[in-house]
């Protein structure tokens, strides 16, 4: 590892926030720092029946952060007695990191089979050349080797976020695999922690678990991801692979390997892939699902069941499979808006929604380009009402051919819920700008965390919704120094 | 006009540097904050010899910008008896301001001929719908209407930049027309608050000359422009018409209009088109080239010649029209990098050069992925060699087929001329991370205002330049409440 640079901005990290300029030059009334909102409420508490019947977590600190005792490494591992699906969304960065090369090869050779993941924080291992490689495979191999014996050629996948271009200190990640092999457990303290082992600049650890039924039976489905920075990802299925966000979803329905790559394209397509902090798609993008098919419980009569739950199929279990892939699509919504609130000095969470738009496709362009303006960001930052930037993004879209008509285009705020006045604020209809738009009302929405702006293209039926937040000082302190 | 905002930030703008933190919740010791450099250096003085002959430029202060006696509306005109050849590349966002609509049509019906142009700051007419476009309008025809009679359908052109979504105070403008004709002149100092008043967020004027020898003349060219940021420009001649940077390049050669734009094409592909501060393409971006034909001196010989110049054209006058077309690139690049320099908030000034690239477009288009993250601008900002970002960056350059192989891309620093040690530091060859980084030394180059890097894609030969900036806390400053 090359070691880290001399300090010339160390001391920016330590600052919660830069938000609000304490003192100016001109000597007028100091404004007081505004710091992020608290994020705590985000962070929500399960019993242990909430997870997923028959997976088994745990989490250690094997120093690949620098913070004595910080959560960086962690496994997942199914202990049901049946093969578990596996499938995956990884980034479609040219610059695919190690661990996305191995988990891409892995559910090749397992045929859409896994045994779990081992995941680490503090290093992407990406850009790292043939040592990174070893270094992945390293990884999952000697994970595996600790389980009890599998099928062959099914393995653990890997995933790794951190700094890239820095190798990964593989003898301190090797040296703590027996001992979480040794620990794993399915309590909801050891869920959390895996969590935690997945984090980096985050400021919360972000876990989710719901309930469904699916066929005759209550199934359970548990998420983890991790990101704040580098986030706007494209990512498509393992071939061709392409990653940092990271993310896992695990159920315990039955669901077949091709099935459950289906139904994850689908939600990662209108979900993860429709958020964006800072525009920078990672090298290790990556969200894998497991499906292990240990629900036991029969719905509706709250017995267990003997008998394995059947596996899933596209064509052969057509509502079921439907009824998952909008649960997984709804679930991964909810994953993928915790990564836009905890994006890197956020204070704001805006949707952006396009709607009567010609084609799904375009309603997304405009939408993403939208949120991926820096003028447009720093102006809800700055909670200035600025909507000619809106439209000066809806107008660089990069659509060939265009066909935008900026007679046919209207702007409108959607105050949060927050709010008694819910009442939509129009500021331009059909390419005119509103003459009498009220700016105190626009401060008041502006003033709220959260903030909708709907986009009408006026000219389709389609509609997309991609998630964005501000950019504020923090976000540049951050990574003005994210090496250090 | 919308009434501004209440001012829950008012104080931002106020506060000329925010760069580092002054103080930090540990209580260790304040980093001191960080200036951007002084940008004195960038404002050149020449004497009037150095103007192109047979214009003349006046500016006033109209009450669009609210500071008390700001330069915000000027005009140049062309005084030679003969037309004025006149070209525009002209921004390619839908939403195409106003006075980028009226140039189009002024353009088409002069036959590439104008009398000149006026600009205002402060406010850019643009999504202003019918009542923007007849107030552009009433710009450019006032002003003519008060020049000597000429030509008919030969107009004055029109540029706008500010606040987007605001009405022009038209009457205003309208009521100092009569003052800027009275008021024209050719001396230096006009010609430098001419560049004043086209500037917004800049904070120095962008005013440059230089005198080359074409076929047996000597002949002068000037340009002004303007620009910190929302700058991403991407603009094509006026058919189909595309706009905050603005440009005016004017010369006293005599070129014919269809060579004109042909050269101005070529140009600000190379230049304007080039420069990126935020990755935010404008509504106005503008750049307008000025061919009177007044050069009158022999060169080599210093005397005066009595004869015209024949207009050259790109098929008759081969050589000259080459000569011509370089040295206008050569100028554009000259401004366009200075829009650079004085990007909001800049620290640093980064060349991104892609070489040995299969195309030029595909060199173009991984140098803008690269100057446009937000991530590698934070790291600039921080002097972090963080060069797994430049890696990143390249690997999502959006390209159908993607041609990057990552295994031949080699990554290299090459130090700003200032300092004595100019030795490029390799950091990655062929897709694996050099070994030994002397971190030290990437220290100390990442220290000066200038760096290049350079990015070897190893599969061809053609090359691209782009210039961008680094992306520092006064970015967020200035544009979290630019309309206050």
């Amino acid at each position: 590892m090359p070691p880290s640079l001399p300090t010339p901005s160390v001391a920016l990290r330590a600052i919660p926030t830069l938000a609000r300029a304490a003192t100016t030059s001109a000597g007028t009334t100091p404004t007081p720092p505004k710091p992020p909102p608290s994020k705590d409420h985000h962070v929500h508490s399960y019993s242990p029946e909430a997870f997923p019947l028959g997976y088994a977590v745990s989490s250690t600190h094997a120093s690949i952060k620098k913070k004595a005792g910080a959560l960086d490494l962690g496994i997942l591992v199914s202990t049901a007695d049946r093969p578990c699906s596996a499938a995956a969304c990884l980034t479609r960065n040219v610059f695919k990191a190690a661990p996305v090369t191995v988990t891409t090869e892995l559910l090749h050779s397992g045929h859409g089979r896994a045994r779990g993941f081992i995941v680490n924080s503090g290093c992407a291992n990406a850009v790292t050349g043939k040592k990174g490689l070893e270094d992945a495979w390293a990884m999952s191999k000697n994970t595996t080797s600790q389980l009890p014996p599998g099928p062959d050629g099914v393995g653990t996948l890997v995933m790794s976020t951190g700094v890239i271009g820095q190798h990964l200190p593989i003898s301190n990640i090797l040296g703590k695999i027996p001992d979480l092999t040794r620990s794993l457990e399915d309590s909801s303290k050891a869920w959390l922690d895996l969590a935690k082992a997945f984090m980096t600049t985050d400021t919360f650890p972000k876990l989710r678990a719901r309930t469904f039924k699916l066929g005759d039976r209550l199934v359970r489905i548990a998420g983890i991801d991790k990101g704040a920075g580098m986030i706007a990802p494209s990512m498509g299925p393992p071939q061709p692979p392409h990653a940092t966000l990271l993310g896992v979803i695990a159920t315990d329905a039955a669901i077949h390997p091709e099935a459950l790559q289906s139904a994850l394209n689908y939600a990662v397509d209108r979900s993860f892939n429709n958020i964006t902090v800072d525009g920078d798609m990672s090298t290790n993008d990556s969200i894998l699902c497991l499906a292990n098919g240990a629900a036991g419980k029969v719905a509706d009569e709250g017995r267990e069941s003997a008998d394995q739950m059947e596996e899933i199929t596209e064509l052969g279990n057509p509502e079921e499979f439907g009824i998952f892939k909008e649960e997984l699509r709804s679930f991964a919504e909810e994953l993928a808006q915790l990564v836009v609130r905890d994006g890197e000095g956020a204070t704001k969470f805006v949707t952006i929604r396009v709607k009567n738009a010609p084609s799904y496709d375009i309603a997304n362009a405009v939408a993403k380009s939208v949120a991926n303006s820096s003028l447009f960001k720093t102006a809800m930052y700055g909670e200035d009402a600025n909507w000619g930037r809106i439209l000066c993004a809806v107008g660089y879209t990069p659509l060939s051919p265009n066909p935008i008509s900026p007679t046919k285009v209207s702007v409108t705020f959607i105050p949060s819920s927050t709010l008694s006045d819910s009442t939509p604020l129009r500021l331009l209809t059909n390419g005119e700008p509103e003459p009498n738009i009220d700016e105190a009302r626009a401060s008041t929405i502006l003033a709220e965390e959260d903030l909708e702006v709907e986009i009408d293209l006026g000219d389709g039926n389609e509609e997309a919704k991609v998630w964005t937040c501000d950019f504020s000082h923090e976000y540049v302190t951050i990574n003005g120094s994210y090496r250090s």
